[in-house]
């Protein structure tokens, strides 16, 4: 099997572009490296914000069995910012608390225009696919916000068992009924 | 007219089969009873989790005259959750509201886990539909933060008017314009 | 090009057939007046709870160039309650983090039937629509949950740059990245 598998997709013209580097990819890497205590291997995609290539990237990283993948950018309210829509043309599920609780942090850290943003999360098989901010100062509180939840939803979906690191973050598991 | 009649469903592959006991339909059974200074008359079912069942059981409930129906289980993320698409695909409005007041109740109760549940409520015809947690011990939290407005939604879709037993819950109606 | 256009469109049956004067769209323009520094010019109409009247107001106020628009009335769970549908039917882009906030407002007004409420906002070409609560004396406290997001928004989709009124509101505009 090997390690649980993360994929992790950058959505902007420019930096696919190469007008400047990507640092919101970077970013949630190391995020997710300081939330895990369970050895990860990461695999990372630069695609413009076009449904065809995200799209691809998508299904390309479930197919090769991420259980996990973090987008970044595409969620506002611009013309070019297709994100949510190809998310809900390509999954089965979605979870609308993670963009409450993401949007509802984001508001708590001083950002009045996080209304705009229509951040979400979905289900691709057996991958749980999260999108996050294109801002980097912002990936972080929006994935505090909701990383205890994510290894009980992969386990849901029939994925590999995640562990936190406890010093960093509480991840949660329900009792069984 | 007989009195107000309340549907409450248990969608549940092991309830239905036998495997365990239904222990999630009683409780919000008894939840509304202590709710409601209204007598109502109860039809509950159990059904798996399969769109076709819970699809008959939604219809043949509002088709009987419930003003409410009740769901449990089934809004998670797992392969077989499926009670929110068969909702969306039998009911005519979506009630977004609702499955953010619930999230909200189980995230304040302390279970970071409640952005997994894809909970919501929606019409079918004169019957509102709200989906409740599969979880006995989160029903009561999730039904007491949406309660206080069944009441009146109920009066907007034509229904029976519910009255709400003031020691136990603050139904609310706003006065008209 | 001349100043920032808004459009306001009362969605009512029976104001659009006279039963009362409508107070919903005049408390809109009231509250904008108030929000915003820009000089702006102010478009009306007043419909009935038809889809093809209210499809056609806003198309028609977009098409006319109004960077905003806000509706009132529509959004309750009624049979006669179909904003939320003709705004999906005729935008691209919900922001569903609108609705959370409004509803989130009405409910710490204490308003529980808030809940109730399917307000939201999407994106229509070039033009914002805002969807509020019919009520007046509910229009400000919802209109005062989401305005400061309100002209970044309209940036965001290519419009004229609206200034707030600091001794009212404060807009918010985040810093480029």
């Amino acid at each position: 099997m090997g390690e649980p598998r993360i994929g992790i997709v950058t959505i902007s013209d420019r930096a696919s572009a190469g007008v400047y580097a990507d640092e919101s990819g970077p970013a949630i890497e190391a995020a997710l490296r300081d939330y895990l205590a369970t050895p990860c291997a990461f695999e990372t995609r630069v695609v413009p914000d076009e449904p065809q290539h995200i799209e691809r990237a998508l299904r390309e990283l479930a197919a090769s069995g991420c259980c996990l993948v973090c987008t970044t950018g595409g969620t506002g309210p611009a013309p070019r910012d297709v994100t949510p829509e190809v998310i809900r043309s390509v999954c089965s599920k979605e979870l609308p608390g993670f963009g409450e609780q993401m949007r509802a942090a984001s508001l708590r850290a001083g950002v009045p225009t996080a209304i705009l943003s229509r951040q979400t999360a979905a289900i691709l098989d057996r991958t749980l696919v999260v999108t996050l901010p294109g801002k980097p100062a912002s990936i972080r509180v929006c994935l505090d916000a909701v990383f205890p939840a994510i290894p009980y939803c992969i386990d849901l979906i029939g994925g590999p068992r995640l562990e936190g690191n406890p010093a960093v973050v509480a991840v949660f598991r329900p009792k069984a009924k």
